[in-house]
C-alpha cells in the first residue's frame, strides 16, 4: 500500500482520535481487495472496538463495505422499497408473516437475509424448511419476482458488500463481534444494498437478544437510524421486548408453521393479540406509512390488521412460497412442516399449581441448538422440523403435570425435555404483563 | 487449538479483564508455535496496548518469550554475572566503554545488544565498525570467553526468545511499538536468556530517547525493574538524560572511536567528566556493586574511575577486541575507525557571539540515519564511518562561523552540513547545567 500509512492509522484509532472518512474508506477498501492483511484488521478492529467510532468513521466504514459490491438500483420499479432488519431473537418468525403481509399492503419488499447465529434463529433456514423453497436466486429473477408479486426473500450473494462477509469472518475469530458501530455497519451495509428506499429496524433487547440490556439495544438503535439517515434513508426503530421466546414455535419448521398460521387466520385476530403477532403489526404499520400506502404507522397498522382477516396477506405469501420453488401444500397444512410431536414437556409433580413465570428465550434458543434446529458451528446442517411450541407462555396458569411444550425433530433420540424444563420459571402469582413495544426511534429522536 | 480459547481471552484483555498467567503463558507458547495465527496475536497486542498489562500478565508474558528459545546458563563460571541495557540514544556509545571497564573491575559482563533503531544506534552497528570484529559467536565460544576475558559482546542469536523476535514483528506493522509492558517484556525477555545473575537499566528520557517525558520513562524503569524482583534477578535502573547527544561523536566508527580514547585516559578524567563517562560512571559504580566487587555504587564508581585511569579497562576491550577478530589497531589509532572528516558545520555568520544552548538529539539522530550512519529500512547496509564529531556542545561559547562539528562519511557526497546545523539552538547565555542522572530506581523504590 504506497498511498496508505496502515500503522498511522492504527496508531491514531488506538490512541482515540477520529479517523478522516477518505482513511476509514481507504483502509476498508485495502482490506478488501487483500492490499492489507488480516493482522493489520485485527489490530484496527480490536482498536476500532474499544476507542469507537463516531457518525461519521461509521458512515464511512459503512461506505466502504457497501461499494465493496453490487448496490441493487430498484428505481426503475415502481412504489416505495421497504425493508425490515431484527437483530434476532428466539422464536422471531415475524419477516415471514411481515414481508408478504406488507406486499399485500401495496408496499413492495425486497428482503435479503442471513442464516442462524448462536442462539438465534435465522430467516433463510426458516424459509428452507419449506420443501423446494429457493433463497438463492439470481439477481434477475429477484428484481422480476418483485416487480410481479410485490416480495421476494433470498440469502446474501457473493455480489452484495463481500467485505461484509470478510470482516464479519475476521471479527469472528479476533474477539470484535460485539461492537455497536462494526455491528450497525454490517447490518447496515447489506441493507442499503438491496436497493431499498426505507428501513423499518427490530432492535430487540432482554435475555434472547444479542442486546441483554435496553441501554445497549438503545445506542444500537440509534447507530442503525444515524446510518440510514446519513444515507438519506427514512429509518424507524422499533425498541422490542426479547426475553421469552415471540410466539409458540421455536425452530424452523415450527416457526413457519406457526407464521402460515398466524396469516390464515388462525390467531386470534378478533380477540387478543399475541406477542409475535404484535411485533409484526407494530413493524408492518410503519413500514406501510414510509411506503406511503398509509399516512402514519397507526393507519398502516389498521390496514395491515385487515390484510391478515381477510386472507390477502396469505395469499401473497402462497404466491412468493410458489414463484420460489415451494411446495404449496404446506400453505394448507402447516403440519407437514413439523410431523407430530416426538416428546411433551410436562409440569412439575412437585409444584403446586401456579403460573409459568418466564421462559428464558437464550437457555429455549441453546436448547433448540442442541435439538438440531441450529447450527453449532457454521458447516453444521439443520433439522428443519426440529424445534418446540409452548404450550404455555408466561402469565398462563399451569397445573402439576400439564404439558408445557411439544418437541419436534427428526431424530426422536435428540429430544432434551429436561432441557427445555429448565427454561421454564413458575411462581404462584402471575407476572404483571409488559409492552412488546418498549420504544420508537426515527430520525427526531425517541418517542419515550 | 483445542485446549486454548483464544477469542476468550481477547474479548477479556479487550474489556479490561485480567488475565491468568497460565492464559498469557499458553496464547505465547501458542503464537510462537504457529498455532495462534497472526491476526488473532495481531488483536491481543492491540487490546493489550489499549488496557495494559499488570506485573503478573507481564511477567508472564515474559517469561513465555524467554522460555520459547534457549535459557543460557552461566552458573558454572565463576563470579557474579552482570549486564546492562540502554533504552537507546543518541551517542550512546556507553556499551562499549562500560561492558570492558566493569569486567576490568571482577565483574563478568555477558552482554547481547541490537542493531540500531530509528533515530537511535545500536551497540552491534558500532562493534562492527571494528574491521574484522564479529558479534556472531555461537554460544560454546561466548561463554569460553566469559571465563577468560570477564567479558562477551555479541548479537541476539536465533536460540534467544524467539518469540520477541516474532512478537516485535508484528507490533511493528500493527501500531502496537509504545507500550510499556510490551517494551518492558521485550527487553527483559532477552536479558533474561543471557544467564545474568543481576541487571542495570540506563532508562533514557528527553528528546532523544523513545521516552520523551520523565513521566513515560519512569513507568517504563518501575515495569522493567518490577519484572526483574519477578524474575528474583536484582536490577537497578538509572534514569537518565538524552536531550542532546551523549558525548561529541555520532555514528558507528566515530563513536566507537570516542569509546577507545576515553578508556584510553584522552578523556579529562583528571579533571571535567563529560557526559558520556558521567552516565559511564554511575552504571560501573552499580554494577560492580551488583557484582559484589565493592559494597555500593559510590565504591564501585570510584573502583571503576581507578580502572579508568590506569588503562586497565582499555586493556580489556583491547583483549576482548583482539578475541573477537577484530583489528587491535584501532586500539592505538582510533582514527582508522572514521578518517578525516569529509566536511565541517559551521556557526552562522549571522549568529552574534553566544553559546550553543542546544543540540536535538531526535534531529542529529535522524541526520546521522540519512547520512549512512543508520538505517531506514532494516535491510539497508551502514557506513561504518558515517557520522558527526560536535566540537560544540550545549553550554559552549560559539563565535560565529567557527566549527561546530566535523562530519565524517566513507561518501562525501552524503555530507548534510545544513541537516545538522538545524539541530543546534543559540542564546546569547549558556544554559544552566543539569544532573544527567535524574534519578535512580531499585526493588526499594526511587531514590528521589
Amino acid at each position: 500500500m504506497p498511498d496508505l500509512d496502515v500503522v498511522r492509522l492504527l496508531t491514531a484509532k488506538r490512541d482515540g482520535a477520529r479517523l478522516s472518512p477518505e482513511d476509514v474508506t481507504a483502509l476498508v477498501a485495502a482490506y478488501t481487495s487483500g492490499d492489507v492483511p488480516d493482522y493489520q484488521m485485527a489490530a484496527f478492529l480490536m482498536a476500532a472496538f474499544i476507542r469507537g467510532l463516531d457518525e461519521s468513521e461509521s458512515a464511512a466504514y459503512t461506505r466502504a463495505m457497501l461499494h465493496s459490491g453490487e448496490v441493487l438500483d430498484l428505481s426503475d420499479l415502481p412504489g416505495t422499497k421497504v425493508d425490515k432488519h431484527s437483530t434476532g431473537g428466539v422464536g422471531d418468525k415475524v419477516s415471514l408473516l411481515l414481508a408478504p403481509l406488507v406486499a399485500a399492503c401495496g408496499v413492495p419488499v425486497p428482503m435479503i437475509s442471513g442464516r442462524g447465529l448462536g442462539h438465534t434463529g435465522g430467516t433463510l433456514d426458516k424459509l428452507e424448511s419449506i420443501p423446494g423453497f429457493r433463497t438463492d436466486l439470481d439477481i434477475d429473477a429477484y428484481r422480476r419476482q418483485l416487480d410481479e408479486i410485490g416480495v421476494v426473500m433470498i440469502g446474501q450473494t457473493a455480489e452484495i458488500a463481500p467485505a461484509d462477509k470478510k470482516l464479519y469472518a475476521l471479527r469472528d475469530v479476533t474477539g470484535t463481534v460485539e461492537s455497536i458501530p462494526l455491528i450497525a455497519a454490517s447490518i447496515m451495509s447489506k441493507k442499503l444494498a438491496e436497493g431499498i428506499d426505507a428501513l423499518v429496524l427490530d432492535v430487540k433487547a432482554g435475555k434472547g437478544a444479542f442486546m441483554k440490556s435496553t441501554t445497549e439495544a438503545r445506542r444500537l438503535a440509534e447507530a442503525l437510524v444515524g446510518i440510514g439517515e446519513e444515507f438519506g434513508k427514512p429509518t424507524v426503530a422499533l425498541l422490542t421486548r426479547m426475553d421469552a421466546p415471540l410466539g409458540r414455535a421455536v425452530g424452523n419448521g415450527p416457526e413457519t408453521a406457526e407464521a402460515i398460521r398466524a396469516l390464515h387466520g388462525d390467531a386470534p385476530l378478533g380477540g387478543e393479540i399475541d406477542d409475535m403477532l404484535e411485533v409484526t403489526l407494530a413493524l408492518a404499520g410503519e413500514m406501510i406509512a414510509l411506503g406511503n400506502e398509509a399516512s402514519g404507522a397507526d393507519e398502516g397498522r389498521r390496514i395491515a390488521e385487515a390484510a391478515v382477516r381477510d386472507g390477502f396477506a396469505w395469499g401473497v405469501m402462497r404466491e412468493m412460497v410458489e414463484a420460489q420453488g415451494g411446495d404449496v401444500a404446506v400453505m394448507d397444512d402447516p403440519s407437514l412442516l413439523h410431523g407430530e410431536p416426538v416428546a411433551t414437556v410436562e409440569a412439575p409433580q412437585a409444584a403446586s399449581a401456579g403460573f409459568v413465570t418466564a421462559i428464558d428465550a437464550f437457555e429455549v434458543g441453546l436448547a433448540a441448538v442442541a435439538l438440531g434446529a441450529g447450527r453449532a458451528r457454521k458447516e453444521d446442517d439443520v433439522d428443519p422440523k426440529a424445534g418446540y411450541v409452548l404450550l404455555k407462555k408466561p402469565g398462563e396458569a399451569v397445573e402439576p403435570g400439564e404439558p408445557l411444550a411439544h418437541i419436534y425433530a427428526s431424530r426422536p433420540e435428540q429430544a432434551n425435555p429436561e432441557r427445555l424444563l429448565a427454561a421454564f420459571a413458575f411462581g404462584e402469582s402471575a407476572p404483571a404483563p409488559e409492552p412488546m413495544i418498549l420504544d420508537r426511534l426515527d430520525a427526531s429522536g425517541w418517542r419515550g
